[in-house]
């Protein structure tokens, strides 16, 4: 019997995989044997989707992940009892680069001590880390190669990417040191990302996309030509289902994976979207540059050489129309 | 008048650096015109020789770092009314393994502490890290390249090396945002290390040849045919000043720079030892294989090529038997 803990598991990506989860009731972990979910513990500032609260196996952490990881609380404990921990939590790029304390305590110190929440207990559990692309940076001293793979220098230029690296590192070494079986997963843009808009800087890159869909406008700060690495949300909880279940040879050492991504213009996405909407759906875009999130867009990956993703057998989408129609699905499917 | 941090200032390389500067009476910090050395603090778990500590420039902080970096702690202060901060102090390789706990918080917490002291107080000073070649590493699974350059991806197969990794991300981000001027130097290992042996794997690069030399037995727990990378106490200090004194447009951006390193093997060691001090000297050195060290070691590079410490006008040492001279020098000057 399995116990799952998830940090942000409110989140979308946190709650989706807590509900593929609990449907298919059982996880093959680490290359061990499929073995029947217990309980999914979903750690949070947020409250979970009633749903989810519902379920009787799940189990729900809100507070401050820092503070629900020191020694003796409730998500130290969870980290001890936890078969696998999904550690999705993270404040977002936009809200780390306007308040860099934020970000130290939410990214950086919050997976120090998960980590060192999972070593005390000796459990060795397989600690799934939802890293970003984020991390590539580059800037215009050290601009990054036209396409990027698993062992390109990172060169965040990021609050969020410096973060989401140090903590990549920082779990490769409790792997190596046999603390716990590390998975660092460096996730692309996720897009559609349903529900809000939130503060990261890719936000637009959902948001361009859903507004319009369910008529409502939509501010793209960027030019038409911005090209940016996407993944659909399945994507993106299928890589994660990956990095828990396979075994540590095929998995590789601690370092990190980074995963198959769609390389797409912002001007290709709007094609699809009036492909799927029509151009008054287009018309609900409002063009208006934003310099400061210009200049973090260009300190991403625009290609990616996915190999230890792609050994994996995990694939990017094929094309951004089947990312617009997975979102209709999905969205027509919970509301 | 300028006030000067040095960090670890009772090791051998603080005692030394702050022996140049208070020397000199002056320094050009960051690209300014020279202003006088008000004072130099010195803070260390040690106590600084004595010649240091009855200069009545000196002023001794002595305790965990930490401890002393804690807001409103003497260490805390003296951050923040620092024009150039020297970071030096460190848990070396060999105890980072032995006691992971030890490393997080000498290496990792430690720094993190310094650069929030520094931001703490808005006054932007140079912070020179003394990082390490160890931060390069690679394994098995991922070799690193046979030429190392700044641009190479680290992969630390150590404690140490991950930390120090972390610390100039951390640095970088710090520096990125305005909140300091940060300088980190990869140094290679120093050889020859004056003093009594320490708890760094490296140590035997340096202990092969310092006892011999005095006349006294030395354990080399590798084979002759390693290589490794060194450089002399000199032209570490002289990379540590170099950081402090060049312009922010000269230095670059945030990312750090590899300082240049004699390429030798362990059997050319010996033989300028046998050059300079005769076969009795080479006599003296045992034999000893040591598993864990040759593994740690294997995680070095052997081969660096150091661009921008070369562009900074920073040189090798030309040859192991210079090395050994002003060794022989500096020591006989001291004692």
């Amino acid at each position: 019997m399995l116990q799952v803990l998830i940090t942000g598991g409110a989140g979308f990506l946190g709650s989706r995989l807590a509900r593929e989860l609990l449907a298919a009731g059982q996880l093959a972990v680490g290359g061990e044997s499929a073995a029947p979910i217990a309980a999914v513990t979903l750690a949070d500032s947020a409250q979970p989707p009633a749903d989810l609260a519902a379920d009787p196996r799940v189990r729900v952490l809100r507070g401050d992940l820092s503070e629900l990881l020191a020694p003796g609380e409730a998500g130290w404990a969870a980290a001890g009892t936890a078969d696998v921990v999904f550690h999705l939590a993270a404040a977002v790029s936009g809200e780390c680069e306007a308040d860099f304390d934020l970000g130290l305590r939410a990214n950086l110190r919050a997976t120090e001590s998960l980590l060192a929440a999972c070593r005390a207990h000796g459990t060795t559990p397989v600690v799934v880390f939802a890293s970003s692309v984020a991390a590539f940076g580059g800037s215009a001293a050290h601009p990054l190669p036209a396409v990027v793979m698993d062992q390109t220098l990172p060169m965040p230029q990021s609050s969020y990417g410096t973060q989401k690296v140090m903590s990549e590192y920082l779990l490769a070494d409790y792997t190596r040191k046999g603390f716990l079986r590390g998975r660092a997963v460096r996730l692309a843009t996720i897009s559609v990302r349903p529900g809000r808009p939130n503060a990261a800087a890719s936000g637009f890159l959902s948001g361009i996309i859903r507004e319009p869909l369910a008529g409502q406008r939509a501010v793209c700060p960027v030019a038409p030509e911005t090209a940016a690495v996407v993944a659909s949300p399945g994507r993106a909880i299928a890589a994660l289902l990956c990095a828990a279940t396979v075994a540590d040879a095929t998995w590789g050492d601690g370092s990190p994976v980074t995963m198959p991504a769609l390389t797409v213009t912002v001007a290709e996405m709007v094609a699809a979207l009036e492909r799927a909407a029509g151009p008054a759906a287009v018309a609900l875009i409002d063009w208006v540059p934003d310099p400061q999130v210009a200049t973090l867009v260009r300190g991403w990956p625009t290609r990616i050489q996915a190999d230890r993703a792609a050994a994996l057998g995990l694939r990017p989408d094929p094309d951004f129309d089947s990312i617009i129609a997975a979102h209709l699905a999905e969205t027509q499917g919970s509301r």
